[in-house]
């Protein structure tokens, strides 16, 4: 195959990548999000080059003002001369079209400092969901040279937990005054917490979700994953408005990564966070090759044979994997 | 193996269940959560009588007042004279431990009444998470003759959306003044109603919310899964604390099955439920047989060549299942 009139091999763009030019990055970003094996090798070329990058995870509900949050944290970043990478995983996010317009204006002076990165990402996403080209995302920014990638996510479903364990850090963005029903929904994301940030805090009912969130801590509720003997997650209220605490939450994700160097604990999560992803590449590459050999013929009839009840699901799936489908050769 | 002593094999509860029998059927359930082959041979005996329910998804964010509405819907629908079950996904939810006191109290009186089965399932779940669990339990409660099958997710996230497409008539729950990036989560979401409720109709900025939505209806831009020549999703308000609009809601639901039952997708949308079935349970077949035969030394070794960034996920992935697991009888 030639090359004349070809699209430039992803593996070209890398040297790019690694120079932290921006146009280069954002091409490899459009093909690691189609994803496919044209991809590996400029993915294989870059992980080389990436683990020195903080990794911050920041989740919140929609509602909790994470994306306006993310943007000033960003700035704060850029004031304090670090090259910050914006991954935004929600579609509440500005960053994802879900357009306040104000938060467009500021994402558009962040857009012009060529120290700030910004991609989003479609949630519903392909077969293999959201997390690969997300984690893919992450070595490729880390790569090309930004000290800290913030990963923005919505704290509900299965691609964002999978996104929120592969950060060093989390912060979650809880708002005042949501309702207990909004709370409680994260409870579960409260475990996960290495910072928790209480937003709006202009707002009169912020003070007393920061005292909430602090008892919950004082009864060991919500410091299950994040405690250690040397740290603990600090509660602290931003206002994205004012930009008061943006600061603090800057200071505070610093000090969460010297902890964690301090006591091993970064190296232990690095140590999870890589055998995760070979799982869950283990998973989609079996996966794979099964799509390229399966059989849909025999799809077809064993569907015909569930409307008909006269086979269960489970079975029909058998029954079709047993079909000659995984031969020796199932891989490669 | 004797029997003495043991619990009661799962296919024995299989004709108690098909009988109705609450316990029978929360017995059931419990090891339809727990997974594993040993309840197999039952959902097969199940799978066989189950096809009658109308399936009915409530999806909507935290906040949306989705299970209140559900309580309610549910007590509408017995007072017609169906049987009920409800399924919950949904940390927020009251029937699965988030708790407001009010729907505690509301959920305890349709306990106490035999025609209502109530099921919650926690959000994170082991691996291959959440729906399997919840599409088998609707085949349970199907096949235990409940007439309608209320299943209530949050609308975010890859399992919650793998549960809303296997309903046959999905509900999405919007609330009043929730804010444009609430909204904006629910893009995605609204164009899979089939039905759209407005709640909290007693609050004085519901009846905008309700023109929004006419209005994106209007312009196409929330109907391309549910609109056909003859159907076009309604758009109702609710009001969980007055009762108002339940009534209008339960009829919406009603008149939607007959509606696809006339044009034939219900029977397009039970195929393509059906497949959606037998592919996600081959992925998960695939994966549960090589998980049984994986070797674990090599994870370990493979993941400390990730670390030292030497190899790509992806690429560690192919040595990983290429090295012997992924033999000719892999499955079985």
């Amino acid at each position: 195959v030639s090359a004349g009139g070809h699209p430039t091999p992803s593996l070209d763009l890398v040297p790019h990548v690694l120079e932290g030019r921006t146009t280069a990055i954002a091409r490899l970003l459009s093909r690691v999000e189609v994803g496919g094996d044209e991809v590996l090798p400029a993915l294989a070329a870059v992980y080389r080059h990436a683990g020195r990058a903080h990794v911050v995870g920041i989740t919140g509900v929609p509602g909790s003002g994470k994306s306006s949050l993310v943007t000033k944290l960003a700035a704060e970043l850029r004031r304090r001369g670090r090259r910050v990478a914006i991954l935004a995983v929600d579609p509440s996010s500005p960053f994802s079209g879900g357009a306040i317009l104000g938060d467009r204006i500021r994402m558009g002076e962040l857009v012009r400092d060529e120290g700030v990165f910004i991609r989003s990402f479609a949630t519903r996403g392909a077969l293999g969901g959201l997390a690969r080209p997300v984690l893919d995302a992450v070595d490729v920014v880390d790569a090309a040279g930004f000290d800290t990638v913030l990963v923005e996510t919505v704290g509900v479903g299965q691609d964002e937990v999978e996104v929120v364990q592969a950060a060093h850090t989390t912060v979650v963005v809880s708002a005042p005054g949501l309702g207990d029903d909004i709370q409680a929904i994260k409870a579960g994301v409260l475990e996960i917490a290495d910072v928790h940030v209480v937003s709006k805090a202009d707002r009169p009912d912020a003070e007393r979700t920061v005292a909430e969130l602090r008892t919950m801590l004082a009864m060991g509720l919500a410091a299950s994953a994040a405690g250690t003997d040397t740290y603990r997650p600090p509660v602290l209220a931003t206002s994205a408005h004012t930009g008061a605490g943006v600061d603090e939450l800057a200071d505070a994700i610093a000090f969460h990564r010297e902890a964690m160097q301090r006591s091993g604990e970064l190296e232990r999560r690095r140590r999870r966070i890589a055998e995760r992803r070979l799982v869950a590449a283990a998973e989609g590459r079996l996966w794979q090759a099964f799509a390229r050999r399966r059989d849909d013929d025999q799809l077809h009839a064993l569907t015909e044979r569930l409307l008909r009840r006269d086979v269960h699901p489970r079975a029909a799936a058998d029954a079709w994997l047993a079909a000659g489908v995984l031969a020796n050769d199932t891989v490669g």
